[in-house]
């Protein structure tokens, strides 16, 4: 076997990214924060502007330890983060709700990836285009390629970002019911509802011209599958190609 | 019928929560702005430390036009919005993916609330008790009353941030597959795929005491039921009792 030049490679821990409360949940290293990142389409974004705080959720894929996200040039995200403002990428997988005896061990199991960087625009034309590819690909593998084919003016009004991540930290709670030693003698009910965000039927568009069919290379997309597979499936076609 | 006095009520709009990107897509009235941010638990608070923002997933709640959520006394967030510091919490509601004819016009529906104001500390005694009931039977109404009580120690290690609510916006998608004119006679297949985040078969504590079932104030978070149903009654049995 080849020795795996990333195996224990890791994110530069500092106050910013360590986790603080519940430190015993916290990873920094590639594998684990990378596999959160893969699993997830939408992220939140946070930015700021004169002091003021945003919050705005999008879509992002991840290429190495650069990840990508877009929106129109026009917004204003994007206009504030062209300069290669600071900005936080977090990404959140709601696994289960837990119910204690207590009111204070309700909880949640979670897996949550918060990634810091510097975010600014794709201004490089062959690295915009290449994005622009994979925004799609990346969720559809070889999708593209069938596809009208994007124009001037649509690339124009689409603005890619791109931020380096300096520091990352993982945090993951996977744990049910976890009640105080002496809650377990009372007679209350605890319990663990799993929560997933699964896929649903199909819906074709009703407008298709007869006779096209729903291609091979979306049969990860099907019904009652969990979107996190979809995803991590996807993004191994698309990246990790043999 | 009585007037509604909230009919028409809505957030005040400025540079800082008007939807500028897809302004169709933006709405402010209370009605819309709640339903949202009721139908979710889950949240994204993005906030300010010397300049970097952070952006952490929690868990938050509404009374009103006051936003809750919570903490342990010694997180990073908790010490910096304590002094009032302006905030944006932020709920997205995945619902589709969109896949259509061009990658430009590849989407996803969604809704979405971006919540403005300054977070603070809950000091107040009698408002932090009261917090940290609705915090669990907000989600599981009337479970507080069942459970053991909570130590002077608990309550002092478990901390409440409240923000009231500046400014807000909503944005929904809620269209499917869009593509333009032209588009639509291309022999190239277009769909939208539903997501929900949907609720487990739950999986009582293997420590439970005999003979303690299931408390039938939990039937809302049946198996396959999409979370938010589960959580827009919840939040109707909290709040808005006849």
């Amino acid at each position: 076997m080849k020795p795996d030049p990333q195996a224990g490679a890791g994110y530069p821990v500092s106050g910013r990214n360590q986790v603080k409360r519940r430190h015993d949940r916290g990873f920094y290293d590639h594998a684990t924060v990378h596999a959160l990142l893969d699993a997830a389409m939408l992220c939140h974004v946070s930015y700021v502007i004169d002091g003021q705080p945003f919050c705005t959720p999008t879509f992002f894929w991840r290429e190495g330890s650069r990840l990508y996200w877009h929106g129109s040039s026009a917004s204003r995200m994007l206009r504030n983060l062209a300069q290669g403002e600071p900005a936080c990428l977090t990404v959140t997988h709601l696994d289960s709700l837990v119910l204690a005896r207590s009111g204070f061990n309700h909880s949640a199991d979670y897996r949550s990836v918060m990634a810091f960087g510097k975010a600014k625009l794709v201004e490089d034309p062959q690295e915009k285009e290449r994005a622009l590819v994979m925004m799609v690909d990346r969720l559809y593998p070889q999708r593209t390629a069938g596809l009208r084919s994007a124009s001037a003016q649509e690339i124009k009004a689409t603005s890619v970002i791109a931020m380096d991540i300096e520091q990352a930290s993982a945090k993951i709670r996977a744990r049910g019911v976890v009640d105080d030693d002496e809650d377990y003698d009372l007679p209350i009910y605890a319990e663990r509802i799993p929560v997933a965000m699964v896929l649903g039927e199909p819906e074709p568009c009703p407008r298709l011209k007869s006779g096209v069919q729903r291609p091979a290379t979306l049969a990860g997309y099907a019904p009652n599958r969990p979107l996190q597979d979809a995803l991590k499936e996807a993004y191994v076609k698309s990246y990790l190609k043999p």
